[in-house]
């Protein structure tokens, strides 16, 4: 069986280390050069040659630099002579963009798989893409792991009686509901009504809220408006103690100011995909560096990823049978 | 400017005539022959050298034949040396292979695009793709067109005072919602509600829709059999007359039993993407070959196609600026 | 050594089957699911991560259907991160298509080669190609078998004094002669004459047939045709005593009405490259199941496959040196 | 429309110049360097911007400097951004190259083929290749032209009474009957047999050829070997006078010592695909210069090449339908 | 002739501009969007459907966001059916990284070459590359500028007596040396020495320099360094009044402050194939815009790039005959 | 670990088997057929499946020749099904073009290297590459070894007092600096100077070389033109002794002639990665085989190739951290 070498740029050391700890391999070095013309070059400072190299970098701000660096190390494994080069990006932030819905724009989230494919990628590991779909736009395989697991095992922890799992968009309501199935709840949703071509607001609560304690689950918290809005509405339903839970916790812009403190929420619950903000003490952090260590040992040993999630619900994590409608 | 020849293949022939005649061009023939071992072969029977080829033909069953055909018309169509060559896929049916919702299951909607590209083909032109991410599956340019002109058209020539656009699925109402604004009409939608892994109900009806007359609107009907339970609940919240529209009607398997002479259905209002049913007669179909006329039309004389549906709305032909949310 | 894990379409579970005996491996399963507007979708029911996976599948009517299937299986073992992806493709029916003998036609042959490409097979192993031109239609490696030393094992168990070896058109004659050789016997021909474009009939049979018993060898049998029309002309020549012998009996259209009980024919020896008809008790099908196993035993092994026919002529099997001419 | 631009590498300069005078545009320059490491450097002397480029080059030998030198100016043309770059190769020699008939051999046909495109090439034009699959080897179009036009009307001019045709090899007897029907002659062929793995014989003409004068029909003649031990053939069978006729002469090795002055030919006609040889005035070359011009000014006119050949023959030139058998 | 639409991102839109108004163009709107998660989405605000698409964007600091636009501009353009798409780069700083000096390096001048082409980039127009190899990275078509025609007007219009051209590095004295012929002046060089692996320091001047004016000329000034250590030795050797110019002034770091009122300095003069600095109201720029806007011109004419070279000298431009050494 | 087989096309058959001797390896057949029409085949006599094939063949006269040798035996080797193939080149003579110093000029050093990739070369291993940014040429990975330490082992079995390194050519210095340091001698250059745009000659020597003992250093001699000037500017400066070294020893057109019995030639040293001339016995030939054994069988190992010349200098093998600049 060929060694393992994991490598990480400047995004999100932390996750790399915790993750090689996990595996226990020794984190190697990269030196990430900058020259006075601001572009970079990366070399990785351990022997790729036969060996299955993991780089693991989320996407954060500045993603660009990151996306860059990224693609650098690639291409540097990749003259390196490994054997196999395995991008695990915790985060695909450019996922977003994965539609055309505006005349000649960019289609970010195809690109930017296409662009991995050509710095040299062998295969993609990430958790919970924004759209289902966006797993389509990879020419290599793509392993999509969960952190609904992680998330429950934190919940399952607490009381739960009079708990209900609320989603804040119906059209993603299928996740929450393999949520509410893991902790034994029953789950509700925010209706988005789409006022003008750039204005979404929430407008109605489908399901029973009433005098519950909602379990608010996300993919992702960017700036924390949704949120918000859908506590508010919440509140209208006479629901007025809320815990917070995404697996993606940017909390970009203003959403520390408005999730830490907000009088409804009892407390927030996010995962180190990306890395956490410094400057909120109470923010949970479940680590997913388990998980990806675990899939990357059975990527390694060539051990199906799919029954990782077998312990939690069969329809957790990577894709099962019969779930196709 | 380069000549237009346009060929069609066993699926549609009848849109690929009524397409012709509004291009003002005639449809050239394509022998197709099948061998005793049942392979396909097709030879284009007009000259294709530096000509603008477009081959018309919808995905509908039976699917493998016809998307074979169609293979073979690109590939033929590159052998002789056309100089652009678009595929006119009014219904792209394996967009509903879109994600991987089970392990280790094919991806239809990113394979069949990526051999379109082998192929040879240069362009897609369609309609209406099951979701809007399948755009992203391809790696030559797509015009994706939309029927919601049309079918408002149709709506627009009667009294609609006391109607309420209804869609399905609140996932995906974003499409409805436009179509409301074209009408001047509300909205309402149906709440899907996963009561297994492998059935879905409609559980709810978000929106007011007592006392008022339906028109439900969807992307595609295959054997309607989601329709008929919408239209329980719309009667469970005292709506029992509704319109039924939607852009590719295949009414497959039972679907012409259960919707022809169903007591709440007013009518059935499709459009020619897919070959009508030959066994019904109320059934109204309004054609798309004017549309997909024009566009090619657009797109050989370098025109927008985006623009071709300002008259109707901005926000629904093909992307237009400032929908991104 | 990686582990083989072996799938098959429903093109021929049966030959599936018997490969995986001879293999001593059990034959995994798929779920292939048509949906209701008619696109196929494969899921592979045993883990593929970092495995060789042979997929078995003859491309026989319906063909489309069963062209489908593989490359949704290929494209689902690729997802599935398979090491190495091998379709066994016993009769490769679209080797038909392998030029274009008429302005602005398909070239089947080269087209499919590429899709199961654009899929995602690393190698092909297939048994007899049409025209050996076709090995070079394929960008990845070809094992071509041949089931000439079966054929041969089953007629030298018989008395073969004053037998001929017939080969039905001179042009094709190589194989015959290797043939000939392996059975000790000289070797015959028909002459086809080219009576229009479109039709051909055998006009002469060059060697001495007069009473012999003729073993006709053919690569392909589909509507038997052409070997009645043989059969006629060795008997103008004085020899109504004939085995017939192929390797892919397909025997479509009137095929075994023409052949069974035709009054010259003594038996008719086929292998099990495509389902062998149900309806033709007499037909002796000699399996090819163990050479397939053998080969796949070999690639997995790193041996040679070239060797795997030196037991029976130097010039039967895959390439030798010193055939070139 | 476009500019056209010919330039020719050192193969065959005569032909395109011939080609050029045919077209009334001038030859454009070629600088060809040769560097003290044998290294070769192709220089374009016109502009090739926007312009349609046909590179003129025969792969006669030394053939690997001949290619080397195509391959080049390809790569200049495409530097260069020609808008549209065709190789004209009248004498694709690597097509002998196109089965594995031995273990691990290369198959330079396809090879060839690859790295055409890879150094750039639109399009192929040739004539005659020497198996109809080998058009199958590119992934680029094909315009394959045909001589026998200007053969036949070379012997149109002559007394064709009991003259017969005769092709060296019955399997590939279907041009020598194509050319037999423009004659309106009888048709014969040589059967040829293989002694042993690397040795093959004529030992038999099949058809009537006593008495009558034999027209020899080939589609390439290197050595001459074959055709001589043909006319030993003929003559056992009372047939002395015989006219060659071939579209590629090649003449190397003995070839022309055999025929020049053998007893038994009465003429030898060949074309210029290749530079015919300096030492054999009698040879009869009739040129194919006008055939490519004026396939060369359709291709640019977008006008059909099979339509060039109409006048001689349906079965004659680039495919027509109903032909596949 | 097709239309020409130009756009530029962020990095430089004075160049855009000025470009645009020598070609008679508008300057087309891009609406370029950054998301809560600092990914980019651009969007083409005019027609580019059959157009020529001129993209105008150096690689400027900050280098990866101007690359990540210039990328998802050509995504854009390639989705909306341009007919070709040219990536005008004044300065293509990725050169710099064009070596592996250095174990398991990224190397990024080819890489990000390849990224270009993925996004669909047809061609690439760019001014004066670190090393002429780099050209070979690039799998288009680059058309490669010089601005030496444009810094040699500036000084002719001076008193050129007792000047002496002076190149920093011996290595790259060739460009210097074409310089010193359009200006009639005799060419010095510094000479580097390598003290250790990290540290190059010029410790000679080859050539007479004492008691002249020098004219030190350098391809791209980053934060002047070398220049100013060039003064000190030219300063040795007797010559304390130096012009110093350059094509590419990036000025970053200290280098406006090292350069501007430096006692040896008479002037600098540069380009605008960078945004020059605001802060140095003496630096004298002199436009590329022309060259650029002729260049596009002759480009959608179909005219020679090389021969816009010619009034100045036949060895500076893109390449021309006979350099090769 | 996979078995290792070499093969060896006619290009250097001696190096490959010194290679083999000391990898402890028999060299495999190659046979490789020349047709009647100067086609090459190549057929590898020995079993690939699943092994590492290295094919050794530098590229020297008749270059092409050997170029298609080599390009032959890749493709026998892909479709062989070997695991990984590659090409050892000891000497890339295709370096040398690779720029684009003249209009519309072929790029050979970019072009061979995508014909390797087509071929299906899945690694590169040279040596000492004519400019360092070939390397990005490549699409695959690139092992570039060094002769350095070979050439300083030779004469650091000397006595080195008041000897001095001799670089031809002031911008190729750096690797003479290496050399000199290796030795721990001083270093000195000659500067070219450019009479015309097509004459070069050494007009100064850099350094003080005056009563010394040179060794000159270059890395190809091929017509010995340029060292001969050399020696002759040394003269002119009083050292009138010098050794000559480099890697790769061409020796064509005169240069036999013009070295050995140089009055100032003490001796010549070089390497074996080209076949040394048969008619100058005082040449000394050190061999790399030992070099490309070891590099060979370090990738086999997945062991570092860049810590093989450790011992000799960190700056000498292939690149080491901290050198770019």
């Amino acid at each position: 069986m060929r060694d393992i070498v994991v490598f990480s740029g400047s995004a999100h050391r932390q996750l790399a280390r915790d993750i090689c700890d996990r595996l226990g391999v020794a984190l190697s070095s990269v030196e990430m050069t900058r020259f006075s013309n601001d572009c970079l070059q990366a070399q990785l400072q351990a022997n790729c040659r036969q060996r299955d190299v993991y780089l693991v970098q989320p996407l954060v701000p500045p993603t660009q630099e990151h996306l860059m660096e990224l693609l650098l190390m690639i291409d540097a494994a990749r003259g390196a002579s490994a054997a196999q080069i395995t991008a695990v990006i915790p985060h695909y932030a450019y996922a977003r963009s994965d539609k055309k819905d505006a005349s000649r724009i960019s289609l970010g989230g195809r690109l930017v798989a296409d662009m991995l494919s050509t710095a040299g990628v062998d295969r993609v590991m990430t958790m919970t893409l924004h759209a289902p779909q966006v797993h389509g736009f990879f020419s290599v395989p793509v392993d999509q792991l969960t952190a609904l697991g992680v998330l429950a095992d934190h919940f399952l922890a607490q009381d739960l009686s009079d708990a209900v799992v609320v989603s804040p968009d119906l059209g993603n309501a299928k996740t929450a509901t393999q949520f509410a199935r893991l902790l034994g709840l029953p789950v509700a949703a925010g209706s988005k009504q789409r006022l003008a071509d750039d204005r979404v607001v929430i407008d109605a609560i489908v399901g029973d809220v009433s005098g519950r304690r909602a379990i608010v689950l996300d993919d992702e918290i960017a700036t924390g408006g949704s949120i918000v809005e859908l506590l508010d509405r919440l509140a209208d339903q006479g629901c007025t103690d809320a815990a917070v839970a995404c697996t993606h916790g940017l909390f970009v812009g203003k959403a520390v100011d408005r999730l830490q403190g907000h009088p409804h929420i009892s407390e927030v619950v996010t995962t180190d995909t990306v890395p956490p903000p410094t400057d909120w003490p109470a923010l949970k952090v479940r680590s997913v560096a388990s998980l990806f260590a675990e899939a990357i040992s059975r990527v390694h040993a060539g051990e199906s990823i799919s029954s990782l999630f077998d312990g939690v619900d069969p329809a957790l994590g990577p894709p099962q049978p019969k779930l196709f409608d």
